[in-house]
């Protein structure tokens, strides 16, 4: 048989950076080898600092929200992160994990990634208690917020994405089943974008927007986004999560007109263009006006979200829910946005956004936020350093701890 | 710049017939145009027989249950009916619907198909009454059964399949949210496979089985698959579908070594390969002993599903689900399949079967029907007949309803 031609378009473009454009898995896969299905790869595990945050953001994503049985119980809390570090190490590349009891459904890792972080209840056990980053603290409570405990703070986050939803199945039951003496699932929220290789460019939100233009540059990141130590030594190359689940109205949403739908957002639906503009990337001119009236409205959700420090910036990793409406309930639609903000310090760089929203915002009349949580999201491990390394070094309990099953 | 090269095993692959080979969209996806992303097609909405029967499984499926505000109210049924073909035309074909709220996200159909199908209900209706096909009830109840009435009979069901789980969203809004005057969504199940492109071959469930090896040859379709007319002329081309939901315990089936669960199904976890063979085609050979002991056990699942007529078979178009465990809940998963069996009649066809198994199979161990329904999946719509046509052509009702809202 005749070898197969390599497409000269076939390029191999490194994923890291992209994210911070608004360019997805997606992009990369449509610059693949002809013969390898766009999604198929596998990211590192092992780095300075953890995947599944500045790496493209897969089609699906399962965020785990866990209590430890005992939030004090700091031994438990280190054989989990060990042993979650033994197991997505080789989950990620496609290799079954040590007590794997589906292997054949771990030959595929479909860009899998595993990102783990940990809430503020972990830091009342004594050993710990001096080692809370400042930040690590509920949000304030907003006027628009309608939170749910169901998808409230937890002890742990397990943070799954994948290109493929098998995978993403067999993982999630892989890293929860072998800790389930020691944490309890609190809540498991799952979101999606566009399957891989269908779509270039920014993803869209079930309101049909082009959602995640506005990012933080790459070249910031060391600054907004990774931690450097400053406060607590051991979260260096960590960052910070905010997960909040904003609940989507449909049935209002639908019944306004795209004129109505685009001054509220202050970007055209079409391209995602900010009004003053033609292109998704063009800068948005919050100061032009046609007939005295401002172009962009004072009150639309860019207007409002645009940052007015160059502190006030995250980077946003959305995926869309799309649930089925709860038993009982006349809801025709459970949907909304599984919002991810990343940043350094979510007090000074998130916080003073979210409150501007909450102040105003003509996106409020659709979108409630129904969930919120703030974690830590530690330091990537190495072969020799599991998750959690640095903390437990600075608790002065070495990372040696054995796994706890 | 240089043209792409095409590669030379891109090769165009009809896809429907090998659906009934166990060979889904996703072998179909490898041999691709090389820049064309798997999964990214259409499939025809209109013809003799409706799409997403026989056509390649993609990697995404809902299936959607829905009652009638009032089941005996045949107008507003044929309304629906004409909405839903008039939209789904539309939306197959990567265009907006007619009244599309987010047009955006039409762009794309990943191959989208809409399937549909009545419940017996909607027979009680006097016009109606001597055009329900004898088949069309309930199943018997089997004593395995431990069946939720929340996932149980409705009157009509709206099966949707994509490759994309974006495009099944918007799909799933528009053609629920158009009718919601007239019917009540009762469920809505959600499965998958593998994302595009990704794997060759059958699919896998969450046990790691190779699922959906055995099914009836193409060459059959006419006789076991398609309704020739012959008891209820309205019918022919349709089909009927047995819907079961059925859980799969995922602690349980772990605690069982490979052997075990290989003894329980006949066949290997590996290849899928019959005890008694070694590829996943061969044909397992029930009589086969070793030390005067069946190679396959006779209480194995395919000992026990094989056919012991000709009669005896079905389409089986399976999917994986895997949901958040119930709020409050112990479990640590809540997976199992989404069980669709495609045949003329269910009653002759799948019962017997179905009998066996609840009568005896090794894998009913950590197996649990929890969901079942039946339907007459209509004949499929042509551009000047939308569905359900032929049904109300025979009610002396024609075909002309306008679309109800
Ligand atoms: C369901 C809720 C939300 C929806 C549907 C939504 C949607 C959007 C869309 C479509 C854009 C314009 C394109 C882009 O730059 O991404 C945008 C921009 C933005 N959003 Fe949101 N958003 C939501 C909630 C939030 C929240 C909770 C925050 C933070 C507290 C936020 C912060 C931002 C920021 C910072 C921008 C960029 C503004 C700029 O500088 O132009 N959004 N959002
Ligand atoms: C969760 C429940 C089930 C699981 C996990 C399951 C799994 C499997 C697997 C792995 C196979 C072997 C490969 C293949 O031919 O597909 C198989 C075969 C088969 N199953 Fe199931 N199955 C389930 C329920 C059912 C039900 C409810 C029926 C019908 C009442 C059924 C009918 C069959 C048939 C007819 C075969 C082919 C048997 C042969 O002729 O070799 N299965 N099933």
């Amino acid at each position: 048989m005749t070898p197969p031609l390599v497409s000269r378009r076939a390029v191999l473009v490194g994923g890291a950076g992209l994210a911070g454009l608004g360019i997805g898995a997606a992009t990369v896969g449509l610059t693949r080898e002809p013969d390898v299905a766009p999604g198929s790869g596998t990211l590192p595990f092992y780095g300075a600092r953890q995947s599944g945050i500045t790496t493209p953001p897969t089609a699906h994503a399962q965020y785990i929200g866990l209590d430890l049985v005992d939030p004090a119980d700091v031994p438990t809390l280190q054989g989990v992160l060990n042993l979650w570090t033994q197991d997505a190490a080789r989950l990620t590349q496609a290799q079954p994990s040590l007590s794997d009891t589906e292997p054949e459904l771990a030959t595929l890792a479909g860009n899998l990634t595993a990102t783990v972080g940990v809430g503020d209840r972990i830091f009342r056990a004594p050993a710990l208690t001096r080692l809370r980053p400042s930040w690590l603290q509920p949000l304030p409570s907003f006027s628009i917020d309608r939170l749910d405990p169901r998808w409230g703070q937890t002890d742990l986050l397990l943070s799954l994405a994948s290109d493929d939803p098998v995978v993403l199945a067999h993982a999630t039951r892989m890293l929860t089943a072998s800790v389930r003496r020691s944490v309890r699932v609190r809540w498991v929220q799952r979101g999606f974008r566009n399957s891989p290789g269908m779509t270039t460019g920014t993803m869209r939100n079930l309101f049909g927007q082009v959602d995640g233009t506005v990012q933080p540059a790459s070249d910031t990141y060391d600054n907004l986004l990774w931690d450097d130590g400053a406060e607590q030594s051991w979260m260096a190359d960590g960052t910070s999560l905010v997960l909040r689940r904003i609940s989507m109205n449909m049935d209002t949403w639908e019944a306004i007109d795209r004129r109505g739908r685009e001054l509220s957002m202050g970007r055209t639906l079409d391209t995602g263009a900010p009004l003053t503009g033609t292109d998704e990337f063009d800068d948005p001119v919050f100061s032009a006006t046609r007939g005295g009236i401002p172009v962009i409205p004072a009150s639309s959700h860019i207007a409002r979200a645009h940052r007015r420090h160059d502190r006030e910036q995250f980077l946003r990793r959305a995926y869309n829910y799309d649930d089925p409406p709860e038993p009982g309930s006349a809801d025709t639609s459970n949907s909304g946005l599984l919002f991810a903000a990343y940043q350094r310090n979510p007090v000074t760089q998130y916080v003073p956004v979210q409150q501007r929203l909450a102040d105003h915002d003509d996106l409020n009349t659709w979108t409630t936020p129904i969930g919120s949580a703030v974690y830590a999201m530690l330091p990537g491990a190495t072969e020799s350093r599991p998750l959690g390394a640095s903390l437990f070094d600075a608790a002065g309990r070495g990372s040696g701890g054995a796994p706890q099953k």
